[in-house]
């Protein structure tokens, strides 16, 4: 391979010949060969950075503190980067620097060095036009800037993978409870026979649930929408025009069209991180509602003939290698599979952001990380269970027949004729026995067939049906 | 022991002769011989089932099948119950049947037994006055019950103790913020010197933690408003009068002055907890401020003499066996652990959180126990902290001047003067040489010695101060 | 209350007249009011702590540093301790400072002034004579004990509670396998129904991982069997005789019967408390296998009518307050409850015993009180479910013959005769129609009936039946 | 994009037309849009795969249900996926069917097509030569593969990559810890001054923590070492010749070199993962320690002039783009967001492994992901910091001195000359006077002069150096 050299406060580095970024980029690959192939800083990381910096080219252009041409050349290769452009030259990885500094250099490296070409100039010019660190990151900090980014990342990727996705589901989720509300089927309590309910009724359920999921993130995107932009080294706003940070975040507002303000406290902005664990602490609920949705639809669609069998799902494929003919529930295994790593993925972020020291918290990249991989994951999994298994849900009647009428707990519609205790006796009786309800109930005398009849209605045990 | 006989639906059962409680609590205790010294199920759960029994017989007289008389009695022992008269009528524990069923038949036996004396009965009659079932459970199920009695418990131990703890807490950060704003000093990053800010501005960033973490909870709290109670067995309500559950939500509301509410969705309320997930969710997010925070105070603290000292905290007992004189901040190391156990109480609530199936989560009291625990853990942990820590925090100013003066990262104020390169430079060489900033900035010829004193003044460097 | 004034380096603290307790606990009452009605220090901790205080009386008698006169008394109170005629004298809680030092001068105090009333002085005396620092806590800090007291506690519990427990659960379902295993049934993959096996070869899996446990927790005794003790305050060993980390280590091993020694390395014993964090990973394994097992059994016990209903399980109460007749898979429920538990206090462990700073971890108090709560739990809820659940287990063959008869999957036996994909098309054509698999077979032409009646047989697809 | 047409038992799929793989790994790519460029199945799975599919091959052969051509081919391209020659064949997710089978699919088509291909035939022959069921997959299920899988690759990368790892930071720490056994400095308990020890002595801790760490991930070798294969569907070896399942774990240990054997309970390997549950247990542990030493030193080495400041660490890198020359502990940062991602990774895989149902765990790929991001993490941050920082550690004696000889503890050598009360009131008097203990305990008249020089030696607390 072909080398340059650049250099850095350090001194000198050999960096490939025809790469944008420098030395501080170039430092952190050798300082950090950790799992390298598999955890690359998120790339929705590099386009919040490449939001920030344009923003911050724009604040500091208006505070006069940067000449315009500079302002154009960074806002015009920022652009390249949210077109994709660039996407090569993020080379770095989460196991690094816990401040991001090495991702944020690796941004300002890459956005001067492209600037000093677009503006005609050579990589191997000792001399840029464009500099890292006085122009590209300008009033700026690691410390302030890789938060921005991470609340960047993480409100955007909220609104237009997680949220847009849960939603999906949701709404088939309802259209089935609204398509099943009158299929009356057996309930199940502990996993055993219980009254019945409609099969709309269950479905309403989940609708609920992730109706207050969807409440529960968007409790948490004020908390995110704050920016820590403007606090640079500490949290004090060292080396930045007065204004500056109320200006920068109204550009990442206007570039981003999502309602960013600057952080009141800048200081909690820095050395926490407590808007991240907030969110995740919402995701983690999602996960839970999705684990018992999961769990809930590949238990009621068993079988196909020895389980319970009360719903059929898509075949989507060849279930087994030795098994011919089996399909098997896999949207509900990648769903709850889904499940598992963000409850993971919570204590990560947990024990990331309780070990702020002092004016920093340098667990950044792995908080990052694990939230972007949750959202990412909630969103995705429930367009997929969405597409190949939730529309295409349908009640399977004659098993859910054969199970609510012979369900023991029809007799609950008995407590208030006869009262629990001979309710109860009914039901014991029938299960020892072997026979019915109705059959056992006249034998022991409580009533009469006709009363059996009149009283013990599933269809009349399962209320009023608002689904 | 003297005993008497008790009778439930599966027979007979020797009770202690003089207790209050029947048939199902006795099964419950020899059933599960579970840690019964030390996870009974918590006190709060109690009370909250005796408001709940109250506004049901309430609710249950209104709708005109619940006589007056007897709707006064449960009254009568569920304020009994409330004043902590029957504490020790509740031996169960946590690790009993998942819904909570067998604290549920606790409840209704002891209330329903109770008011029979009340009513001059005697615990030996073989019917009593009042009905554990059909009188005091009227209306309701475990699976109502139990889960509206997590949301009383859960919104009460908030209100009560968990944000009051918390805001002491904060308060008094807050006032140590204004006292210390001008107190400048050395700022750390990577736990390293850092340019500077003042003490005011270093605890104003746990003020803001608070809270945010005070409107996290908050924000929570809509979810654990809504309550079950009226869904009964699976959620349709069956054997419920029209109306009642709304109305009982009210009494409850009258009743705890609380802002309850019946759940819209009663299959969610009954099958699924995530209103306790995403509740603690805001726990575990304060619990990350406070590892946060009290490793900050113990790290400032620490000392007396070869640490960092820059803050005095308050001598509250010795500190050590053997070494004499030691003194620890052992109010930072109760919170922090405390932070460790909400973490862990987390995980449990997800895992439970996450495993309903069907129509019911059992995973009930093992949800609670954790929330309630989480609840007053961070609540008294607070108070504790505040009254025997927080209130006493000093500035060290000798300690503190020292630092900032010795700091190389002042020179981060020649940035926008001579250049990030130059600076760095004087860094460095001030560090290889053992030097000052100001002799090596001369000594190098970027400055002199008027300019470096007028343009590094720490004290110009901490940004305009709002604590 | 009466009082009387004691002293300690920090001056005169009221104490109750007649508790044998002194300042220093007095203080601690007084600085930390957390939980303390429900998080007493656990009382295995204070019997280790009588086991080494013992222990160390010992060997400092031996190391000719404590007259016999003392060593005697002291062991004397040691031995009520452990009788159990002193359990209202150590009123602390968990969340003190985090070495514990309070608990271990609790003791400390209790055994001094306790031992000077055997001997005939009173609580009033201002000079007891024996000594809480100079005597009972001789040759030791704080930072050496209490680990020490970890260790012996959690050793003890495991060997005493955790195993014991686990084998019992082990041995009936080891009988159950060995009596259930030409019981053949449906398997089930993904939930849904495949290839036959025995249902005594379904529970060997059980036996097999509640094995696997008990040689993962055996694995982890050889870390716990160190003992701090001998380190004192930094893990030198300062104010120790020569030998005495060794004889010390003696002592507690002849008085528990256990295989202690003293640790290789004192520094590590008291900064981390690696031990503890590795032997409840142990237990966290356990967990996740008591939640399978609990979780199967319910699912095959589930109905009676509507469910899997392959295996009774004993009726232990009324499942219900509303639906007569119910029973409920109670004891599955704790048993997973548990299983939740212990992987939340797993994570609470794992962040407090990766919290140590330099000399000394200060989360011990916290670790300790989530490792004893984990192994008791398991070994109680174990018994519970032995007892109460798994010895009444029962197969119930009517279900258990419909269901396999009934499989499609049985057209496995086929892939070596016919191919995988002609057997596929069996399979999905007889589900598509709702034939038999035979019927199907015969009409595709894919083979005889009598090759069939040959080739299907369900006892011949469960391979050689070793439970 | 060219395509192909190729078929499985649901029907027709239209596939690149030069890729190896076939319809069902083309179903997984359409059924599974989730997290496609992040999460693809870890190249250690495949190459597991490769091994056994090889070995199966041969174990098929010796029992005579596999022609030696077919074995051949098979073995030919298995060592092809070995060399990394086909990793371009392996598209699918994490995130997929639960038991891995469309992975093992993956690879059953990639070998067939491919040996086909390698046999002469093309691509597009409708019929190829070896078939992926009945040849590749031969006497094999998903659900027996893929646990197959796991073990090996779980085996391999802790034998190659984190025990290495781990054993390397080891020794440096090792030696650094005898490089610097003499070196008398000042411990800290509580984070405050405590009585000295020597740096070596401290680092002694670190290495003892790692040979823990190194024998409890051992100690769970030997459960990782029971392989599933020959249990096929449900564990009972259904298809599968005689013998097979010994021979091939024997053939799968000698194409490894590792130490393999077929798993005693089939069908416990199957429905469950204990084995992985429990070796990230022993991982968790490492990361405590990882965390501790981590901590320990970035807060030994901060400073430079306003910290700790007792250990000089290289400088890799700049580490603020604001404020020059600074420099951070960037390896300690990588390394502690690692332990806190393992601490992560270890929920999630109790959650996978505690779910499994029946006779499957269908958690499968989340939870070899979780582990093997683990194993891989830790092994390269033991290397990255052993090379980057722990190999150019030293002592700054200078600070060192200052610290320890102005520590207040060194008071407790004293306890056993004038008295635990006695030698508190020094300290405290000093502390409050700001004077030395020497002349404090002089001014007290406790002892003389000579006595104090005599007895207070730093150098002679520090107990016998064993490092």
């Amino acid at each position: 391979m072909e080398y340059r050299i650049e250099k850095d406060t350090m001194g000198k580095v050999q960096v490939p010949a025809n790469v944008y970024w420098g030395a501080q980029t170039q430092r952190s690959i050798m300082n950090f060969p950790i799992a390298q192939d598999i955890n690359k800083m998120p790339k929705e990381i590099i386009k919040a950075f490449a939001y920030l910096k344009k923003a911050a080219a724009f604040a500091n252009f208006d505070a006069g503190v940067l000449p315009e041409e500079k302002r154009n050349l960074i806002a015009q290769v920022c652009d390249e980067i949210l077109e994709g452009k660039l996407d090569d030259q993020f080379p770095l990885v989460v196991w690094q620097t816990g401040s991001g500094t090495q991702s944020n250099m690796n941004c300002n490296e890459v956005i001067a060095y492209r600037a000093h070409v677009v503006n005609g100039g050579s990589l191997l010019d000792e001399q840029k036009f464009v500099h890292p660190n006085d122009d590209v990151n300008k009033s700026q900090s690691s410390n302030d800037t890789f938060p921005t980014a991470m609340h960047i990342a993480a409100y955007k990727i909220l609104l237009e993978v997680t949220i847009p996705g849960i939603k999906t589901l949701r709404d088939t989720l309802d259209a089935k409870a609204k398509a099943f509300k009158d299929v009356v089927k057996i309930g199940r309590t502990h996993f055993m026979d219980a009254t019945p309910l409609t099969l709309g009724q269950e479905f309403s359920g989940y609708v609920s649930q992730l109706d207050h999921g969807l409440r529960a993130i968007n409790n948490t995107l004020a908390h995110l929408s704050e920016l820590a932009l403007g606090g640079t080294a500490v949290g004090t706003g060292i080396n930045t025009p007065k204004g500056y940070d109320v200006n920068v975040a109204k550009h990442i507002a206007d570039l981003t069209g999502l309602p960013f303000v600057t952080a009141e406290n800048k200081f909690e902005a820095l050395a926490a991180h407590d808007a991240i664990v907030e969110a995740h602490g919402a995701l983690k609920t999602v996960a839970a509602s999705l684990m018992k949705i999961g769990n809930d639809i590949r238990m009621l669609s068993s079988g196909p003939r020895s389980g319970i069998g009360e719903i059929y799902i898509p075949d989507n494929e060849p279930g087994s290698s030795i098994m011919p003919g089996k399909v098997n529930p896999t949207q509900c295994e990648a769903m709850t599979m889904v499940a598992a790593q963000v409850m993971g993925n919570d204590v990560a972020i947990n024990i990331g952001g309780s070990m702020g020291h002092f004016e920093l918290n340098v667990f950044k990249p792995v908080m990052i990380y694990n939230f972007l991989h949750s959202a990412r994951l909630i969103g995705d999994v429930c367009v997929a269970f969405n597409d190949k298994c939730a529309v295409g849900i349908e009640p399977l009647h004659e098993n859910i027949k054969k199970h609510v009428n012979n369900s023991l707990m029809l007799v609950t519609a008995l407590n208030t004729k006869i009262g629990y205790y001979k309710a109860a006796e009914i039901a014991q009786t029938a299960h020892k026995n072997g026979s019915t309800l109705k059959e056992t109930a006249i034998a022991l005398g409580y009533l009469t067939a006709e009363e059996f009849d009149q009283w013990v209605k599933p269809e009349n045990m399962v209320g009023e049906i608002n689904v």
